[in-house]
């Protein structure tokens, strides 16, 4: 391990959901030690096990594991007004609106990994999903040099993209891909708690439509698989097509994939080019990253979404249903929206900087 | 109207799930009347009323009407004895392997509508959906020959097949299709009540296989849309490909379907080619069609299972979020697997051979 | 019937999930007819069909039906702002902090029915119940002259509290009741819907508090069964104690009641007692009025929220579960929360006192 | 410790959901090992991971984590013709009129610890709860000598049982017990999976009445809390009375406890007689043993069942909601009901008389 010390680490939006998702995933982290959280003015001045008590006792926090003590004592401070030079490196997990104002002011300093959508689709800006496209972090470079920033900002994708870009990445370099047609069936918790879905909504029932999820999923998809070329991004040219429904499930995306693959692959080959995915990445032993990056089932009632979702801490893909013939290939994945679709898999890209020293 | 009687009908099946079905769809029916119920030899010889209740009080009706009081005084005969000779038209909602044996004695007699998979693949059987291909009724012209039968069988198709054909047969006639990719979220009440789905298989999930049914659609959906051509069905071309999981929704299918059209038609075109779908037959009035065969949303959210199933009294199929662009259409559609999708569809070509004299 | 006239009526709240009850409610009534909706400023100045309908084209109307034409293109009024005035009767569904300003201002010139608890415990304040308690409309006298109100303001009791007092009514008057020990399991509609109960909340869960439910349950029984004696209220002494939880259920309240009785009836008894009561009250034909106040299950496994709730037009009270021992009677009800328990009961409510022509 | 060796150990009914919690709960234990599963003569000869498979490729198994290697290889024997002698110690999950032929065989030579309602109300058999009443395995010896026995039977009681007698034990101890009023919102893997609850049945649903479950409940909560006096028990003199329903839980059982105690307590001695029972027990150390009997919550929100069953790897009871006044204490409590409630504690009490030398 290049990694030479600890780093401090502040959670932007840390009282929220996502950001909670955030103090979770950096629990006992080896490397990274929350040392500042920040939230709306509301909450700031109050420490952060206050900040997420209601008045009646009732508590306001998600996870399933509580937070390190010490983040319970931390002062929740005023997003607006922290100092980002106070710490080694940001998480943010803020709407897209706070974050277009907010991530350029911290980014002036310090590294910011955001699950925003503000500046995914930058010319400067690469979509990280770790392990498929850290080369990516290449254009940093231009993007600091650009900005006249010390620091950087580095958004996340969708995370109904992550588990898609997972998958496709090994059968792109395998067998390239002419046309990837989509329909997920995605977890609640990808929405968000206040006000989120309502249960009244989604009981004994599929919603047909997430407002923005089917373009994002696109154009990511597109970015991610594709090339930087003098200094710009080209996009894949496989036609990505996205219908994402919400269903009944606490967590965890589920997608139907048809894809048709400019090679002509043996069933074999396709479950090889999967098993093989990311062992070099997995054996760096970074502190989030799974065992392995796709887990291949043979039961063809798997993989489901309340048993798979935690495959690998959350970090594993499962993939099953593999169906091929001479029009394409069929599968169906489980990917863990909040964990390798959000703040876990965020955890892992700065992990994998770190561990590069690049961070 | 060219009708000009009563027909006596018999429900075969009538005990299980699918079975009463039947016998709701058949409540207050103005030219059906059920004057006998079968099922199997444990049920025989007790009142219909009798034979839906447990011996501790609890009821085995899972139909949201109660029965027609003269059916509930009916005494239950055993399929295996059932005289077809004693009523006019037969109604069969029982396991595929039974009605393999139970269904050539019955049709020998008499015109047995079956919702059983058991006749559907063979060269002289129609799998029929009203309003969609009710000129394939001619094959048993030759059924009827080859076979010797007076009567007949006509299977209704999959469930998941009928929504399907319902919203792909007006793309077919107006711009013809090349392919098909369909995912669907099916609802729990097409896999029957005992078993049926486990609650603690699907609550917060999703399962991703429903076996043999993707093989069904797709093979049912070529058929259904084909033609007969000297004496033979000869399926339709289009490539279709399904992926067919399970939700936890009670009831409705749910379809994210992609067509590839032959033509190139504006949206406008598209939605006025499922809006005037099916006008000619609902103007029959038939008295389980609905008043129309498609209804369009123009809500994104829509449409979705619990609100949209019972549209046009479970007839009538749901289309919304059409997205039309050079690749293809892509359109959600919502269908109700127990009334169009099964006995009241079969109820339904019942009544629109009636209506033709050839009943 | 000795109703004169058509009743102009004025829904307040009505945009929201609430208020659209009561347009629900009121659909095609013979008597009350709509002639104003009012909501918060937001909305005003728009038709009522537009108020209803997100920029995105999706649909804000959550109930079965759609409403009345006619409804719909009404102008919704800013409510600080509606003349009562301008219609003769007023209904109201709205939170208590505005019901607490707003219900004086209209009750000083028209009677108003109020789903908000701002009033229900003051002193010349009847809590009214349709069937169980319209005898305590006598304190409307009072009221009146004591604030100078042309109108009044009658609330009608919190949703839990609804079905508890239909079902102890009939034992109180045929035994007298000394104890009542209460769980419920509510649907999700009695939270609303924005943001009512997150989905993440409640999925594979039961949330075992209801802020102030409890209390209310408590203290309105206890008012509704009681007596008005020289011009005020006597609560009834029994000792009533609830434990109010929240299920994964749409629509449909469930208590699981333990009463012990004064007197010592046998389980006939009892039975005549619900089977008996409030077929006077029925008998009057008013419109929302259900055939029977309580419907009686043999089947061990009724009343179930899902099959039940709608029984009456969702206005009949559904028990079993009868167990009756030397210590107390045991039953379990299911009572429709939106429907008798709200708006429809609201309705109800003022439909009597039009039949009595006290409106 | 005064353990001295291993144990070999028998699974009985090891292919069903029940047996394999046995398989789950003995999983890597220190002291345990599985050398032996049975189940029907259908199952029998097949390896065990076999008989968890499906002919296409389905997995029967239901845990979370996958049973251990060395099991997964033992051949599966017919339970018919187990050898007792073959193993020093046996675990059933078999049906009761199973249990009732099988037990009495295998407790002929060896301890038997039966998750079976077979043998509960037997004068001679002790329902043990570990950590409540392990002195009732007294009756033990009067069991062996009646029946000639060198084994003996210990059934765990009904899982809602479990979490009821866990809370009412330091009531009863510390200030007596009156009446108990009870309603359980159990979850639904108690059930069992095939048939189980069908998914039809309990979505947006409460199923009001559980087969036997409220008697059992009754009687065994007044054995566990009774004496043994003269070789007989005499149950606890406390009424209790109870109301089971079904929620769409996946695991855990919730109940809505009302008490009468005979002393006057404060509500910090109820909270005190709380927190400190069990503390010996737990202070043993025993492998399956929670930290803590009890975990008390002040969040008015919990205990939950989804947040809460797996308190203590699922060995601790969740209370909270408490509310006391002059007519009685109130609570809610959620216990898991296969693990504390089930497989997890049978072994714990296994490891109590292990360790206290008494197996």
């Amino acid at each position: 391990m290049a990694v030479q010390r600890e780093f401090s680490v502040a959670v932007i939006g840390a009282t929220g959901v996502a950001g909670q998702q955030f103090v979770e995933a950096l629990r006992g982290h080896p490397w990274f030690k929350i040392t500042a959280v920040a939230a709306s003015a509301r909450s700031a001045g109050k420490s952060y096990a206050d900040a997420l008590r209601e008045p009646n006792g009732a508590s306001r926090w998600y996870c399933d594991s509580p937070p390190d003590e010490n983040v319970l004592r931390l002062t929740v401070q005023d997003a607006a007004d922290l100092d980002p030079e106070s710490v080694d490196v940001i998480f943010t997990a803020i709407e897209s609106d706070a974050a277009r104002e907010l991530e350029p002011r911290l980014a002036l300093h310090r590294p910011v990994f955001s699950t925003a959508s503000a500046f995914r689709y930058e010319p400067d800006v690469p979509i990280i999903v770790p392990g498929v496209n850290l080369e990516q972090l290449d254009i940093i470079a231009s993007q600091r040099e650009r900005r006249g920033w010390k620091g950087f900002v580095v958004p996340l994708p969708n995370c109904t993209t992550v588990g898609l870009v997972v998958t496709l990445k090994p059968l792109l370099t395998a067998f390239g891909i002419e046309r990837v047609i989509l329909t997920s069936m995605q977890g609640l918790s990808g929405a968000g708690r206040s006000p989120g879905v309502p249960a009244m909504d989604v009981l004994d029932n599929i919603i047909p439509f997430i407002s923005g999820e089917e373009e994002k999923v696109e154009k990511e998809t597109g970015k991610i698989l594709g090339e930087i070329r003098d200094g710009a991004f080209v996009p894949h040219g496989a036609l990505v097509r996205a219908t994402c429904t919400r269903a009944n499930v606490l967590e965890g995306h589920t997608e139907a994939v048809h894809v048709e693959l400019a090679g002509d692959p043996s069933e074999g080959q396709v479950r090889t080019a999967f098993e093989e995915y990311g062992r070099d990445f997995c054996a760096r032993g970074l502190p989030s990253a799974p065992e392995r990056m796709i887990q291949l089932h043979d039961d063809p009632y798997r993989p489901q979404p309340r048993l798979d979702r935690d495959a690998g801490g959350g970090m594993t893909t499962s993939i099953g249903r593999i169906r091929l013939d001479e029009h394409g290939l069929r599968y169906i994945l489980v990917s863990h929206n909040t964990k390798m679709g959000a703040a876990k898999g965020a955890v892992l890209a700065a992990e994998h900087m770190a561990d590069l020293g690049t961070l």
